[in-house]
């Protein structure tokens, strides 16, 4: 069983919006056995439309629409189904209700542009919105095809995907699973763990799919399976890297999203240790990767993001010899500030950051870039320092990880041989 | 001129990675007036290229692929290109020269796949890639066509799409400007400001395209022109932004990207005034907020993430008889955070947080989701109280808009009346 997302705005072609949601259709449809071929992004264009529902229900069962319900001019996609599907525009008196009386309680007036939400092609099956004024449709094509149509905006579609399309597919057909592991490799370049791990790969039996996923902080290693139980995929899966862990153990990171910062918090869990931050550059960014995990305040005791010296006075205990002498980007003041939280929070651990995320700021000893990352632990304190690029946003993310992991480093009693190379 | 977009690999089908790259590419073609009408993904599959090649083929004068380069054995793309284009692959010595050199700056061996990455087809010219090991290649067809393949990689494909294929595409043709503005709007319903404004929509000038962009934040309005001179269009789009300002001024947030935090920003720029934040639940989300962007320094004195109701008393001077009395969750709490951070911090105006982000720590008085927000300012200190749903991530997010729009609405002198609802 296999489906075709099709995503309609000119938002989407113009790079105004990135499309979350054919990611979100296609982790669910994978879940439940339904494999997603393609996903396209065309323009609020009906013959645009037209053409392409017409090319590919050609090759796919199932074809999900998303965008272009909207109550504006713009929104041309339910006129241009009741066109495709000859059908006319009828009023489905269930959303006429729910639209006039979720306008009620947010005080919006009930006008004829929110009225002509609850018209719907009369040949398709209204499926009800809890979230919003335009409800999602079902069309069953002539030659036993599926077509729906949602809203765009990401909240009511996943709900509607969720509440509604999910249980009636499942319903409708008896599906076989779809199974994709990942295990999240760090540290070894794609081409070398490519060459390390050949022959495991040349091994995997035919049922099992390999894919390299890298991005400059791990390299991902994905597992797929189509078609099969339940059960014996993942066996199958489980003994490949199983295998794969007896090899190269020391460069897995873990499974799925597994991060550094998932890493970190789990060992400190487990040891019962705490953290507090200290962040200069950073800019909060360290405390706000913890604390988005669930389950944060068992062990992220605080964080202080000092920005301005005397924040890194009054807050931390920076001394302002230390920041006179050496400058605020040293090894120096990280070594103080990362000491400085730890003492304040009262924590096991801490991470401290120092650097010049850009774009201003920068001088020929420490150009932009520059950063210096610090770790207090019970015995030790120990700095790095990291050179990156011109651009602000990708310093301050890199400049995160990289203290992140060489709190990791830390933990796995790793730090003394811990270089910028093997930091990030 | 028009482009079609494709995207290559299973991960954007299984919906394990989100499709950027579409969206900084049709940014970058937009700028120099070539418009995208189809961005598609398909996966790893040599027939499914193909098909797509010559489908999209007869509808864009300029086909871009991304994805698919890498040096294992997933990776199809080079291959079939090279089929597609019936040549052959040969080494580029260039390319060869600075994989060897860069393996060797990393101390990563010049294995067997990594010299694969110098083959290219006979037919295509290479386009140096300064960032990875796979170059970009660029192929003309025989009816005067264009087929660029770039590696997936985002800052590799960035890096290749500005200083490589952009400057190219421009010098071959004579472009025509798209020009696309986009006005924030905040605090009136979809329905209701399409009614308000549509006689003015009405009257626009047929070279301009209307678009409705709503999100739970804002409402966002985009005027595009194609094919336009760029000096024309831009006065065309300024003269009816001008016309809409007139009709719904306190209705109107800013342009492009703006946000509540750039306009937070900008006034306390302009005012040389000061900003502390104090975080609970929205742990360093607040901070992060304002040191992404360029230029925080003038403004951010710094951030406390006071988890720990220990670090509430030591960082931030919380009584401990408020935290026993009232609880971390509270108005009191929140005020008196707002205050000590403030006056640790030296600054102007701050903001605090402190709430029940999930999925845990909620009770019948206290649910998940509640979060009070405060703001102090030279004058005064003001609180409310949100409530916001089950999920952690969303919690933080609402409350850290919330918060900023908060201390947006003291900074022009709103806050008095400001409710729940008015505030986000």
């Amino acid at each position: 069983m296999n489906a075709t997302l099709i995503t309609i705005g000119d938002e989407l072609l113009i790079g105004q919006v990135v499309d979350t949601n054919s990611c979100f259709i296609s982790r669910k449809f994978g879940d439940c056995g339904i494999r997603v071929i393609e996903r396209t992004s065309i323009g609020d264009d009906a013959g645009t439309i037209i053409a392409t529902l017409n090319r590919v229900l050609q090759q796919s069962e199932i074809v999900v629409i998303t965008g272009g319900l909207g109550p504006t001019k713009d929104d041309l996609t339910k006129h241009t189904l009741a066109r495709y599907f000859d059908s006319k525009l009828v009023q489905d008196p269930a959303t006429y209700r729910f639209v006039e009386q979720m306008l009620a309680r947010r005080g919006i007036e009930f006008n004829e542009l929110n009225q002509a939400q609850a018209l719907v092609p009369e040949c398709c099956t209204v499926l009800p919105n809890r979230n919003g004024t335009a409800p999602g449709m079902w069309f069953d094509t002539e030659d036993g095809k599926i077509v729906i149509s949602l809203p765009g905006v990401p909240f009511e579609m996943e709900a509607l995907i969720t509440d509604e399309v999910v249980p009636r597919l499942v319903n409708r057909f008896a599906l076989k699973s779809i199974i994709h592991r990942t295990m999240i490799t760090f540290g070894m370049a794609e081409s070398v763990l490519a060459a390390t791990i050949a022959d495991w790969e040349d091994a995997l039996p035919k049922e099992l799919h390999l894919a390299y996923l890298p991005n400059p902080k791990a390299i991902r290693l994905r597992l797929s399976c189509y078609d099969i139980e339940r059960e014996k995929g993942e066996a199958m899966i489980g003994k490949a890297f199983d295998e794969l862990n007896a090899i190269i153990p020391e460069y897995i990171l873990g499974y799925e999203g597994a991060s550094v910062a998932e890493e970190v918090a789990k060992i400190l869990y487990q040891r019962g240790a705490t953290l507090a931050v200290a962040e200069s550059c950073t800019g909060g960014k360290i405390a706000n990767t913890f604390t988005a995990m669930a389950g944060a305040s068992e062990y992220f005791k605080c964080g202080v993001v000092a920005y301005a010296n005397e924040a890194k006075q009054a807050l931390l205990g920076v001394k302002p010899e230390t920041l006179n002498t050496y400058g605020a980007v040293s090894q120096q003041v990280a070594e103080q500030m990362a000491e400085g939280v730890r003492r304040v929070g009262q924590s096991d651990y801490a991470i401290a950051t120092t650097g010049i995320a850009g774009p201003t700021g920068g001088s020929d000893e420490k150009p932009v870039g520059t950063v210096w990352i610090a770790i207090a632990t019970p015995t030790q304190t120990i700095a790095r320092k990291m050179t990156y690029g011109q651009i602000r946003i990708q310093n301050i993310e890199r400049a995160t990880t990289s203290a992140i992991n060489l709190l990791r480093l830390a933990l796995l009693d790793k730090i003394d041989t811990a270089t910028s190379d093997t930091i990030l």
